[in-house]
């Protein structure tokens, strides 16, 4: 095993070029066994096995700074600067993350987890490293799926203005999660062609001689060359047009290729765009076959590529996916989005049903929630479909171009709360607090998949901005007896008991009614149970009921503690009711690492356990306090 | 005057095109009348008159849509809609807004006020247009600066999937408020040189015969064409490499032949790009030579283009920038970053002193955030100078970027409060509570001018994110005799009472002063009044020390109460005093319009009047329940 020799890095540098094919085989082999067993993201990781040993091979650790677009295909990284005992406990409490972590070794030189941000850390370094006089080597490597985010252009035309050397790698494997989309991928499409690609090797070595600003050199290049047909689809024109030199594309699976043309790349003194054409999934054939399935996976066969869990309870994302379905074949007018993520929002079924009325914008929030408005202002209802955590970067266009002009579009949000194996990168946990400090917003949280269906249904008929959220996970089926209709702005009573009131939002309503249960089996509170619903508007008039014949209300919300719903609950009643006191559990003034969302809860006080003892604490408080 | 003939929408129809000249002189004219009484942006509308006229010569209101980028150069469509008359009362309480309002006209399709989000908006009508079998034309007119926004290219990406016409005019001046930066705007200079135009002139019908995909047809042209010079930069190829067709450039002040363009572009199957330059400030010399001067400008003197109201107080901008230069002096790795505001944030004086450490990274604020970010991890201290409103841009990237990784990047936050004028989209009144519901966030707000300075100087030996937030006008000099040295998390008091104690928030401070004065000359109560300084975090001891001995708390800022410093305090107390009251006074769940500062504080109840009643008010209750 060469893998073997590779303990701490840069023991790359050991191994001799001729070994590189084997190392990149035997890298492969330990990945499809490693996350077979611990699930995780594996086409993106199969796909820059050769890229990364590449990469490796012509940078210095941790001197020189790499930074991962997104940050799920940073595994070979990890093996290769001694962290390969530790996919073990990949994504793990206390084990190695699934992203990028500085805190697990010096090479890692930006944590990442969101797409499309690497330029802009990357040129970050650049400008230091000038500023300060060092010398180091500063890659940034982003995926062609990554590159439909705003921020990466932001970056890249900012980029432009850089005089000394910068180089951004293209990691072109014609995918985002599912299939990319938009102009640039039909673009890199275009170059990714043979007759470009054979063109193009000529042109490298003169492409290097020049100085790069505005392509004029590249069109010298055109001039001198024109009786050459191959040229006239300029390679990189675009990015050359704006200001930044073009290598490429080459075969990411080629190491020798890469590595001559990186070493080309760190001469340049200016910025660089290295265009590599990787195929994601690479050497596992369901991978390879199905890369967006084995995009982010559980445990699996390896022999039949087949997940290991089995599903038995649907998920909140089937849950929505049938909901959104049923609600527009009765309504013409509702049309849904996703940024880059038909399959994870569960909208692919929305998309095989109504294809005109689906629109996959790529990974863009900030242009799909103003894209909605605009739709709605044109007599739509729009459903963006959307992970929490990654709803925040819409943030100002939520309140801009949606609630300020009060439009009906309505904001399906998956993965709120604690997302488990993924860490503090992909939590939802502070929609509660910035959708509800937004004038005209309603936001709402179901206790059960029956629920979510029912508040999508509410939301199609509301006129206004409406945001639902709901958790990563099995659909709790539990007190489907207990619906209530929807009445904007009211709560749900589930069970009526007098001094201590459990509020609950969303999935933390089946956990209050254990909490509930407990209580009652302890002897201590026939404690009444509410199903919050509505986190925004809040129910006063049910506060107010409650404030007669309870001295306790305790409210708890998988959301931070800042702004959300316990904060709201608790300024009401110190307002109007200061006799009746308020515990707002909720999650407190930090990042949760990853592990089990059972583990996170617990970490947070989110579980039965806590919520009882934090209860109990406070019963006790009260009673220190009358005597 | 032709002017006069035009009372409603469409009545330019009725002007002969030769009068279209005199027409564009009477509202420049009447621009400029009106803008030097009033105050306004004046240089953005004077370089949109000619363009404005050709579009509404070649469109139809209400049903065609036109949504203006940011909204500041929509004086002429106002005026061309019928609302001439309202420019007396221009950015006045009540009055016409200074940006595109669908309450005021259904010719105004598109609330706008930030920037870059106008082709998202377009697009989301178009396809709805589509889906439900209408027929109108959908124009987006953006700027060459908000063409830097990254949302923009996110827009152009998914529109270049269009089947079907959307046209979105460049309106190119060169500039964004100041010169216009980055790889996007160097290309766009390049294309607007002679030689490039007088070629393009040539190629504009051949360039319509195709339908437009991945820029072959243009190869095609050029092929067909390769012997002449001219064509080898290829004009907008950049855009048709992207999918879009690309017309253009055409002088923005021929009218003739922007119509005979714009005509054209409707008959594109497809997004199409018409890139028309235009003169930032025409028509008035000093708004022409001075345009980021005349961006935004009080009333003026049009003989002189002085403004009028002379500043005898600085403003909170002017100290920041002496405060940044005179921590910089001492402490070279002190850089600062403006997202194209160096005048509007005061950076221009440390551009002039630092011109290596100062970055204009364009109308960018996602990139600006993460770009600091990276500095902040190469060795820097970085210092982004952002509105309060712009800063929502990039909330995600303060999460992930910055706070996740406990970097120490400074938020130096200008415009935090009511903005006056500007109105809705441009109050910072979000801040304090997005920015303390992050993990490792330090959010402050100085009391006065001197206060500013010390926090700068503090947050730059702060290791840890930290935004320090303060209002727009001129600096309060008052109580510069209090300033006890600042402490992590400690707020300042000022006068020390009993019973009532009045916490303000950094510009609300001076106001609570006030309030105490008021108490205590009505002989209602000797109350402390605190500075809070830190937001976050909570200065708690102070909090548990004041439950001694007062009855009620009063908190007074100028931010939203949902999640702001009111609702910290009161969750606060409600869980540790129950026995004192809070009264968070805060803004409403409103969007609050434009007028004045005062006005706007005054419909808030954050003046000394509406503080006093308010607390007059709890006091009343309080007694009540007393009895």
């Amino acid at each position: 095993m060469i893998l073997e020799k590779i303990k701490k890095p840069n023991d790359i540098h050991k191994v001799s070029l001729e070994d590189f094919p084997r190392l990149a085989e035997e890298i492969r082999s330990f990945l499809i066994q490693t996350v077979s067993e611990t699930g995780g993201h594996l086409a993106s990781n199969l796909g820059v096995v050769e890229l990364t040993l590449a990469l490796h091979n012509v940078l210095d650790f941790p001197q020189d700074k790499l930074i991962w677009d997104v940050g799920h295909q940073a595994y070979t990284h990890k093996i290769l600067t001694g962290r390969k005992d530790g996919f073990k406990e990949l994504r793990k409490e206390g084990g190695l993350s699934g992203f990028p972590k500085r805190n697990e070794s010096d090479c890692d030189s930006f944590d990442t987890g969101h797409s499309s941000n690497s330029i802009s850390a990357g040129l970050g370094y650049v400008r230091a490293r000038d500023l300060l006089g060092e010398k180091y080597n500063v890659v940034s490597v982003i995926g062609d799926g990554a590159l439909t985010g705003g921020m990466a252009y932001e970056a890249l035309n900012n980029a432009a203005e850089l005089k000394t050397n910068f180089i951004i790698i293209i990691n072109d494997n014609n995918m985002s999660i599912s299939k990319n989309v938009g102009g640039m991928s039909t673009y890199l499409s275009v170059l990714r062609t043979a007759e470009v690609y054979t063109g193009m090797k000529l042109g490298v070595t003169k492409t290097l001689k020049k100085i790069p600003h505005v392509g004029t050199a590249v069109v010298d290049t055109v001039r001198k060359t024109k009786s050459s047909i191959k040229q006239l689809i300029i390679p990189g024109m675009l990015f050359e047009n704006m200001g930044l030199t073009y290598l490429g594309p080459v075969d990411g699976h080629n190491m020798r290729q890469m590595m001559k043309l990186f070493n080309e790349a760190k001469r340049v003194e200016g910025p660089v765009v290295v265009h590599v054409l990787t195929e994601k999934g690479r050497g596992y054939g369901p991978a390879s076959m199905h890369p967006e399935r084995f995009h982010g996976t559980g445990p699996f066969d390896i022999q039949s590529g087949k997940t290991l869990a089995e599903k038995t309870v649907p998920c909140y994302t089937d849950c929505f996916s049938r909901a959104l379905c049923s609600v527009a074949e009765k309504n013409p007018k509702v049309v849904a989005i996703t940024a880059a993520m038909p399959d994870g929002t569960g909208l692919s079924r929305f998309q095989k049903k109504f294809p005109e009325r689906f629109f996959d914008v790529g990974i863009a929030e900030e242009h799909a929630v103003t894209f909605a408005a605009g739709l709605a202002l044109g007599g739509m209802i729009p459903v963006f479909a959307v992970y929490s955590s990654f709803l925040q970067r819409g943030f100002d266009q939520i309140v801009h171009d949606v609630c300020m002009q009060n439009l009906h579009v309505i904001f399906a949000i998956d993965r709120a709360g604690f997302v488990g194996a993924d860490g503090e990168t992909h939590h939802g946990c502070f929609d509660l607090s910035y959708l509800s400090m937004i004038p005209n917003m309603t936001v709402m949280a179901p206790k059960n998949g029956k629920e979510l269906a029912d508040m999508l249904k509410y939301a199609v008929e509301l006129d206004g901005p409406c945001a639902i959220r709901y958790p990563k996970g099995a659909v709790c089926t539990e007190m489907e007896d207990y619906n209530e209709p929807l009445e904007k702005g009211r709560s749900e009573v589930i069970t009526r008991g007098s001094d201590i009131a459990v509020l609950g939002v969303g999935s933390m309503v089946s956990v209050c009614q254990k909490v509930c249960e407990e209580l009652k089996d302890q002897g201590l509170a026939e404690a009444t149970l509410v199903n919050a619903r509505f986190v925004k508007p809040l129910d006063t008039s049910l506060l107010d009921e409650l404030s007669r014949n309870h001295s306790l209300l305790v409210t708890v919300e998988e959301n931070v503690k800042s702004g959300g719903f316990g904060e709201h609950v608790s300024a009401y009643m110190e307002a109007c009711h200061p006799e009746v006191r308020v515990l707002p559990l909720a999650i407190g003034d930090r990042f949760i690492e990853h592990g089990t969302v059972g583990s996170q809860r617990a970490k947070t006080g989110l579980n039965v356990q806590g919520i009882l003892e934090a209860v109990e604490q406070c019963r006790t408080d009260l009673e220190d306090k009358r005597k």
